[in-house]
Formats: structure tokens, C-alpha cells, sequence
């Protein structure tokens, strides 16, 4: 078997947690595995290459911003250096490779630039020669050479792109949770590990706010086929496996229960009804990157009519400030705005089969006396937005009521 | 023009540090020349970062070697990114390069690489943009693209080597002191600026203890005719050029005086006197990477002789451990070890074209009643090794007595 472990910042930290993550590869080796580790940068160190960098340009042009990509790259390459001396030590064979050596193209969006090809052969060559190939994530280099950042938590991305580059059996995402829960256990003491989960409902879970796995990294599973390990750096415990989808998995209703706190909700007053209008005031918001979460207009009988959306909390003022000065007839009627909200998410992939998840989760609210503020419905979720203080209840309420405590986990 | 400016890890030590590094490049670029910078790490950044390597592995295999280089290249990484956005910041363009990027090619020899070929192209595209080509010192990569570094000082030869291959019409070597002197001015109060000098007496001078400049620096400066600029990096003055020799050179018996305290002597008595035993001797100690400098054998009748020889004063104890294990017939008759000795030298290429110099340098130290140990000369230097506490008296007295502090410097 080839095994993508991919290590957080935080489990090579310190010293002694890159000897343990050096333990664990050479272990996962004479298994009789061929192995293939991705790190992150030491925890804390790419945020203190920024801020270096901050201290002498505060607001680089759109040409130099490819230097903070020079800069914040050398946090991971260290880090491949110093798990393959740490390899070393404990009697293995390693070698690391930049993102450049084992020629992770990506395109030229510097800070955030996204994976176009991997060439595996570097890698498989080490392989061949009996070493542990030790990659530095987060980081590529575009056609023309530059080095490339894949923005934040890329390091999972990359862990996943290099496990599908070489058909790898399984990626390991090692994390300090035991993998992904029902719903989140600080909030929810009933809930359960999921063993096994779908790309599917795992991109619902990460865009709806579980942060134990980033989006693009199961997109790239999904796509690719990949199955993600998702598992706890600190114990030989199995995780959760996500994985494509298996019929048993439609037997439950719901997988999981999440909230999303960091949400806020604008309601335009008095907005005249009329065809095009949806499009006039959501673009300076798509322009200006605010990305708009949940739509709903009220239907009004005076030719005008209500419209409320959601942004994120820390996109709020700057979405108000926006409307107002790009479309001051909007404005007219006036803006309310309430940031003490949250989005609480049902999703699985049970409920493209069974009728009624909708129903019964607005009733198990309702018991509650949680009023309902906003509805947005996919196939395989449904989320609503609540006032912020529900949030937790909610979760409790949803989580049991659709029998995820009692149940084995799926 | 095209002008290569190199600054030293003191020289980008801090932000500030930076800022001014960035706006000497852009004067020099708004006189209109075309500026290629090669930068340092930090001061302090390359032994920290061996440090941490040190601590997960204190002695890698050779095999593993490569990842100390791995590790020592990010921190002139991160100096060219900084370099760069401070340059963007004060109003410039500016475009970092890896050695990797500007394709300075290296042999293999981890963390002590020699450089081999560099191709100029990129950096020419750079400066063709009105760029400024800001280039990280001390790395290449080897022909299969690992990482390299040139080892300890190497940021001078990478200075040099890249002005050679962009065939440039000076490089600028920017410390903290003002240029290179006659003598230490702290040892020698009359010491002045030497404001021409040729490569060979640099190179006697920087092998003989003078620290300004990396030996192999100034080798790869004489062989490509790299016309290297020695100067300030805290103010504007004109420093020390080192160039092809010069006719007017010769006219100046001595060009400058130096000390190297770091030696010591070791004597072996009564070493048989047979054809060989030098050989035999040596063998061991060369085979130990142990260099030995001066070798005096006394002539003697008894069929036995005394050599005696210099070695660095860190090697002398193991020098001598050598010697006792590998031939402990040599060390029979003992071995008698001095480490309070230095080398005083004087330097010149008029010494081709003039007698008498050794002659006044004897006389000029037999005058103070200092006692001459061992005497070794070249074309252009003569050295003596004399009791250490004699090292500054000898210094000023060869100093004054060859009329360095009189005439005004070459």
C-alpha cells in the first residue's frame, strides 16, 4: 500500500512532537507500506514570517505579493527538513522535497493559488529507494517557477492533490480530535465519531462550519476518489474514513448536526419589485469578495418588497458601507442588521430518500420555542438560521431528536 | 552600468536594517545602472535554524546532509523576500530569486557546494523589466535540484561568482568596516585605507588572516576579472577596490600587514632523517582534513632530525593524537607543542621587483629584540611565526618601518 500522512502545524510543533511524527511514518513503513508524509510549518511560524513581512510592507502591490509566497514558504521547508533528520535519527531514510522539487504546478494566484498538475516521479523515485518522502505542504510553483502559496489550511489540499497524483490508498489527516463527530462534543456531550462518512456530506459539514477538514481538500477527494483518513496524531485510534458514497449510508437520516456562528444577516426595507434587482444589489458584493450566503425576499403587495441575505460577520459593515454608497435609492428605506445570529446545518445523505427531515427538524425546534429566522435547503441538507444564543440548544435538540446519541455511529 | 551589491547578515539584521539595504539599491538604480543584490539571512537566522536541526539530529549520515541545506537555504529566503517588498515599499520594483530560480548551479557537496555554472538569464529578464534582481546569497542547486549551500561565508562567492556570469561591471561588498586596511587600524593606529589592491595580495591577505573578504570570493574575482568594491554599508565613502594588478602596485614594496593568532606549532624531535618520513607523516594529518601550514626540518647529524610545523590552533590537539596513534615511533623521542605563537605577514607585489625585503623585515623586528620561530615566503609575502605576545608590537613595527602610515595608501 502507498499512505499520505499529512501532519498539522501543531503536530511538528516542538522537537519532540517531530520525533513522534518521525515514529509514526517509519512504523506506517515496516508495516510494509510505502510512505509519503506532508507537513505543515511549525505552529506559529507562518504567522510570524507574516508578520515579519508586514513590519516592512504593510500593502504590497499586486506584483510583489509573490514575495510573501518566498517568504512564507520557508516555514514548511524547513519543516520537511527537519522531520527527515528526525527520520533519520530514528534510524529511517528520508528525503525531503519542496513544492517545487516534486513539481506541484499550481497557477500564479500568489497567497492563494490552487493545485493545476503533480508529477509524481521525484517521489516515487525516493520511494523506490526505500525512503520515506517527506513533501512540504501549502506551497507550490507556478509554470514560470515562482513559488506559490496555497493559502490557508492548504496543507490538507495538498495532502489529498499529491495522494490522488500518486493513486495513493488511502491519505491520513492526522489532527488533535479523533475524527469527525455527529455534531461538535464541547456542545453536544452525546456526540459520536462517525466512522465512515461521504465526500458529500463531508463538504457540507467543512462549508457549513465543522473545521476538522478544509473544503478544498475534500472537493479534491471527492474528485480524484481519494479516500481521506481523518485521524488523531496522538493515538493509533482509527478516525473517520471519507470515502465515496456506500448504500448503507442512505439508511440514516441525518450524519451530522453543525452551526456556524460567524454570520450575519442583512435585510434590505422597501426594495422596489421589479425584474433584475436581485442582480443589481448582489453585485458590488460579488465584486468586492463578500461571498452571500442565504437569499430571501418577501413577496410584497405595494411594488416593493422586503429582501434579507447573509454575510459573513466580519464582511458586515463593509457590505453595509457598499449598498449604501453604490445604490443609494436602496438604502432609501432603510438597512437593518443583525450579527447576533448563527446557521445551524442538518446534512446527510439519507434525506435525498426520505421525506419529512424538513418537517421534523422544524417541529424539534419549534418544541423549543426556537424561532426559525431564515430556510436554505440543498439535497443532502438543511440549514436555518436562528438567534445566536439558540445555537447551542439547537444543536442539543436537532442531534438527539433525529436519534444521533442513541444510535451506533454510522 | 550593471552593478552586483552584496550585504552581509548584519546588514539586514533588522527591518530598519532592510529599509536602508532597499534605498542604497534604488539610488544606485536612479543613477541608471541596472542593480543585481545578493543578500544574507539575518544575522543570527542560519545559526538558529542549525541549531534546531541540531537538536532533532546531531549528526546526520552523509546521506542526510542534504536537509541541513534544506534547512540553512530558508533563511536567505526569507532575506530576498523582505529585501524585495522593502524595496516595493520605498516606490521600487524588485524581483527575489532562490538560487535555485537564478539557476546557480552547484556540485554536490552538502552544506561546503562549490559553484559550477550560473545562467544569468532570469535575472537579466528581471533587470530588463526595470526590476531590481534580488538574489539569495550562500545557495545553489545541484544538478538534480537539491538544495546546496556554499558553507560559511559563501554569500562573498556568490557576490563575485554572480557578477561574473552577468559579467558586471563591479561588485559591491558592503560590511562594516570601511574597506580594507594596511593593518587592523585597532592594532595599528596608523593603519590607512588601502584604496587599490590586486587580487593576489587580497588573496594573501584574506588567507593570512585578514577577514574582510572570503578567500574564495576573491579566487573567483581573479579568474573571471571581477572588479570587487569593498565598502561601507553605514556610509557613501569609496572603499578598497580589489582588480587585476596594476603597474603603479609595484612601486610599493609593502602593501599591507597582517597577523594570524589562530595557530599553534608542533615539534617532533628526533625524526629519523630518511627519505619519506615527511610523507609519512603528513599523511595522516592531511587524510584528517588537518591543514598544516609551515614546515621547517633541521638539519642535524646523528641521522635524526627535528621538524616542526603549524597547524590551526583547534586542531592541535587532535594533531598531535594523530600522530601518537598512527606513528608512535615518530613520537618516541616526544613531541613538543607551542600555542601562544602567531603569523605575522607582509604582503606586496612589489617584493617581485625589489630585494631586500626580508632582509628589512628581519632587521626591523631584530631591532625590538623579537625572535623569529619560523620564516615561510611566497613571491609576494613573507611570513614569520613569532611569540604571540609580540603579535601587535611586530604588526606596528613592520607597519611603520615599510612606511605604510606615511606615504599617502595606494
Amino acid at each position: 500500500m502507498l499512505v499520505v500522512q499529512k501532519f498539522g502545524g501543531t503536530s511538528v510543533g516542538t522537537v519532540d512532537r517531530i520525533r513522534e511524527v518521525a515514529r509514526r511514518c517509519i512504523a506506517t513503513q515496516q508495516q510494509g507500506h510505502d510512505v509519503v508524509v506532508i507537513v505543515s510549518a511549525m505552529s506559529g511560524e507562518t504567522n510570524r514570517l507574516l508578520a515579519l513581512a508586514r513590519q516592512v510592507n504593510d500593502d504590497p502591490s499586486s506584483e510583489h505579493e509573490r514575495e510573501l509566497d518566498v517568504i512564507a514558504s520557508t516555514g514548511e521547508q524547513v519543516s520537511v527538513g527537519l522531520v527527515s533528520l528526525a527520520i533519520a535519527k530514528e534510524g529511517g531514510r528520508a528525503q525531503s522535497f519542496t513544492g517545487g522539487q516534486c513539481r506541484i504546478i499550481t497557477d500564479s494566484s500568489f497567497t492563494r493559488a490552487r493545485i493545476k498538475s503533480i508529477d509524481g516521479q521525484k517521489i516515487h523515485e525516493a520511494l523506490g529507494l526505500g525512503k520515506i518522502a517527506v513533501v512540504a505542504g501549502f506551497q507550490g510553483i507556478d509554470e514560470e517557477g515562482n513559488i506559490t502559496t496555497l493559502g490557508r489550511g492548504g496543507s490538507d489540499t495538498s495532502g489529498v492533490a499529491i495522494a490522488a497524483a500518486l493513486k495513493a490508498d488511502a491519505c491520513e489527516i492526522y489532527t488533535d480530535v479523533d475524527g469527525v463527530y455527529t455534531a461538535d462534543p464541547n456542545v453536544c456531550p452525546s456526540a459520536r465519531k462517525i466512522a465512515r462518512i461521504s465526500y458529500e456530506e463531508m463538504l457540507e459539514l467543512a462549508s457549513l462550519g465543522a473545521k476538522v477538514l478544509q473544503i478544498r481538500s475534500v472537493e479534491f477527494g471527492m474528485k480524484y476518489g481519494v479516500k481521506i483518513h481523518v485521524r488523531s496524531s496522538f493515538n493509533m485510534n482509527e478516525g473517520t474514513w471519507v470515502v465515496p458514497e456506500e448504500k448503507q449510508m442512505e439508511d440514516v437520516l441525518v450524519a451530522g448536526v453543525t452551526v456556524a456562528k460567524d454570520e450575519a444577516k442583512v435585510t434590505l426595507l422597501g426594495v422596489p419589485d421589479k425584474p433584475g434587482i436581485a442582480a443589481k444589489i448582489f453585485r458590488p458584493l460579488s465584486e468586492a469578495n463578500i461571498v452571500v450566503d442565504m437569499i430571501i425576499q418577501n413577496i410584497s403587495d405595494a411594488g416593493r418588497t422586503d429582501l434579507t441575505f447573509t454575510v459573513p460577520r466580519g464582511d458586515l459593515k463593509r457590505a453595509v458601507e457598499l449598498i449604501k454608497r453604490t445604490l443609494p435609492e436602496m438604502a432609501e428605506a432603510g438597512i437593518k442588521t443583525d450579527d447576533s445570529i448563527c446557521k445551524v446545518s442538518v446534512v446527510g445523505v439519507g434525506m435525498r430518500s426520505h421525506a419529512g427531515v424538513a418537517q421534523k427538524m422544524f417541529e424539534l425546534l419549534a418544541e423549543e420555542g426556537i424561532n426559525i429566522l431564515m430556510i436554505s435547503t440543498s439535497e443532502i441538507k438543511i440549514s436555518v438560521v436562528v438567534e445566536a444564543k439558540y445555537a447551542e440548544l439547537a444543536v442539543r435538540v436537532l442531534h438527539d431528536g433525529f436519534g444521533l446519541g442513541n444510535q451506533p455511529a454510522k
